[in-house]
């Protein structure tokens, strides 16, 4: 008998699980020393408190050595495989700026650049313009452009010399090449259609894009935009058809909102500070089964390379931590979605801390949470995918395979 | 080249292997407690000797988060991928109560059942009716219940409302429903064909149910059949094609010497005692390059939640193991299918303790059996289905993959 796992074993009943993200959180000792990570440098009294009643391990994103960007490090976190549903930045960036993608939409993501008198492109990102600039020139091509009367075209600002675009109508299939030639010195590409699908799509994008070079021609730096990441918004199996949950996301920012919306989860509009997040998840906890609260400090101080700043990012988060231990979640799951470690000022492909506590754990009573530990812990080193599975049977929503 | 591992390294010649299976073995500490587990909280001087000179680990069944029944444990235990060798309930039944399956049969579990005037299921067990009632009402329906022509029929008591039911002939299928509702106050379904190849097998059974209706109509509480797990008996490849091992499976329980015939191994009929079950080991022993031994009380221990029973049966284990060890197989393997904690008392997804004594091991000379040394063991966290590649490698059974 064919059977597809966990998903068949879900139950409808069971505990209530808070799957806590920080952003980011993996790291690294400064180089060349043998000292601590930024999350063993932290004072974490309270997530080292958890830490000696759950069971411990670290988590592989993707596959050993990628470093993951956030939509498929959350969509592994949620149980999704992040190959297989592969998402186009076109379509992670309309997410991110918030905008409701609609099954079939066509999400692109743009740059606004600088040609020369010939067409050439000789800045690929038109100086970086201020965000303020940004939604003037959105505002411009939202106005004056143009498209096929059977066609809906939206833009969106993003930040600088971002904006996304989305295409919604009958009939269009995502496999067109990018108009952005990745290099200045050249004309942008034309958009080319690779099957048969999807040929109208590159002749509704070269229409759009053609209409838009017309209406920024007056403009001194961005008169021009190129397009890449072109995706179509798919059908994702939701969180409630899969494992049966009713599930909030409570992120501040737009990106994983997106990406929790992705799986079907219901967000909460939250946006003033982490401790609100806590606020909020204290107000909604009893509503629903699955709480994914997200906290991005960390993330953003490894980004910066400010290792003390990352420290510092994940120290408040243990503050924060008792008012959320204090819901006596039956299943409180404590990971990030990748690393980034200040001394690479990127993210990673370093295996990520997590921690999973329940009563159903084989605790260590000397643990505390960190790299070192986790590699100790009874989860061993295992996918990010298997979590999903994990928080379910420690909720005792998995029934028993096979007799 | 397309190869298959371990299969295509596999040498016709090498040591003998003993797999030695304590049912339930892995297991919890107290729950809130960060004392020792079942296992760990057991004196067990004969495993720890061994442990001394093996190589230790855990290892995950089917996957992490999902708890195994005892066929995809075991499946898993001799190699065989329990998600693609997935059993239906009805042949495990069958397998269960020694039943003889061909290949092609179609098997069922029954459960005998209480309708009222209307055809209304109002008891889907019958009242638990005691075994020799069950026997009894198997008996009339052996007697009474007629087929069509072409069509060999069985019919096999298990324990209070249980029963297995076999049919056999040419061009059966097994995709069917369940005539079971799974709930009282409605009638028992009609078996459903899910493609046309099973249309025959719907007929079948249907025909053969209404049969069965018509013996127990007079029946006070045992009135009715309700039929579910409906699979067919698949063409496994066996021990012999993929090894190359004369295998030999000593188990005093139906169910565990099934699943060792699916893989084709032989059964010993040995059911009086685990000394017993030690003593047709050492008798048999020069006759097999593979022995499969199997005890159980671990398991029923951690079901009935008693933790210090769960103890003691592991410590009657442990006194069996120096006539085990006696006999100096050169790889001796002891694990669980999975773990049983008391304190779920119920099958689990916790990684299993293992260990594989060989002389090729990197043995810790502190090392105890137990969870936590095993989680720092050289083998780590691994896929059950592993076990037999590395049986076979500590036998000198394996050749090098390629040049």
């Amino acid at each position: 008998m064919p059977v597809t796992l966990p998903d068949d074993l879900v139950q409808p009943d069971g505990g209530r699980i808070v799957l806590l993200v920080m952003d980011g959180l993996g790291g690294l000792p400064p180089v060349g020393s043998d000292g601590r990570t930024e999350l063993e440098s932290a004072k974490t009294p309270n997530l080292d408190r958890i830490a000696k009643r759950a069971a411990l391990g670290l988590h592989v994103p993707v596959m050993h050595g990628v470093a993951p960007g956030s939509g498929p490090g959350h969509l592994a976190l949620f149980g999704y495989d992040p190959i297989r549903y592969n998402i186009g930045r076109g379509v992670l960036s309309a997410l991110g700026v918030g905008f409701e993608l609609a099954r079939g939409d066509i999400a692109v993501r743009l740059n606004f650049a600088t040609i020369d008198g010939d067409g050439i492109v000789i800045d690929r990102r038109a100086g970086r313009p201020p965000d303020e600039e940004n939604r003037r020139l959105v505002a411009r091509l939202r106005e004056g452009v143009t498209a096929p009367a059977d066609v809906q075209v939206f833009f969106e600002s993003e930040k600088e010399h971002r904006a996304v675009l989305v295409l919604r109508g009958k009939g269009l299939n995502a496999d067109v090449t990018d108009t952005d030639p990745q290099e200045t010195g050249v004309p942008p590409a034309r958009a080319v259609a690779l099957d048969a699908a999807s040929q109208r799509t590159a002749e509704v994008l070269d229409a759009v894009l053609g209409s838009a070079f017309r209406v920024l021609a007056g403009e001194e730096r961005a008169n021009a935009i190129l397009a890449r990441g072109i995706d179509a918004y798919h059908d994702y199996p939701t969180f409630r058809e899969r494992f049966r949950l009713n599930a909030l996301a409570i992120a501040r920012y737009p990106m994983y909102r997106g990406v929790a919306r992705l799986v079907g989860m219901e967000t909460h509009p939250v946006q003033e500070s982490d401790a609100a997040s806590v606020a909020a998840l204290a107000d909604a906890f009893a509503e629903y089964d699955f709480h994914f609260i997200h906290f991005k400090a960390m993330d953003s101080r490894g980004e910066d390379g400010d290792f003390e700043a990352k420290v510092e990012a994940i120290e408040a988060v243990d503050a924060l931590i008792p008012d959320i231990a204090d819901l006596e979640p039956d299943v409180l799951i404590v990971t990030g979605d990748h690393s980034t470690p200040a001394t690479l000022r990127s993210h990673s492909w370093h295996p990520v801390p997590i921690m999973i506590a329940s009563n159903w754990c084989r605790p260590d009573a000397k643990a505390k949470f960190g790299e070192s530990a986790c590699r100790q812990g009874e989860l061993g080193i295992f996918p990010a995918m298997s979590i999903m599975s994990l928080a379910l049977a420690h909720a005792g929503r998995l029934a028993k395979f096979g007799a």
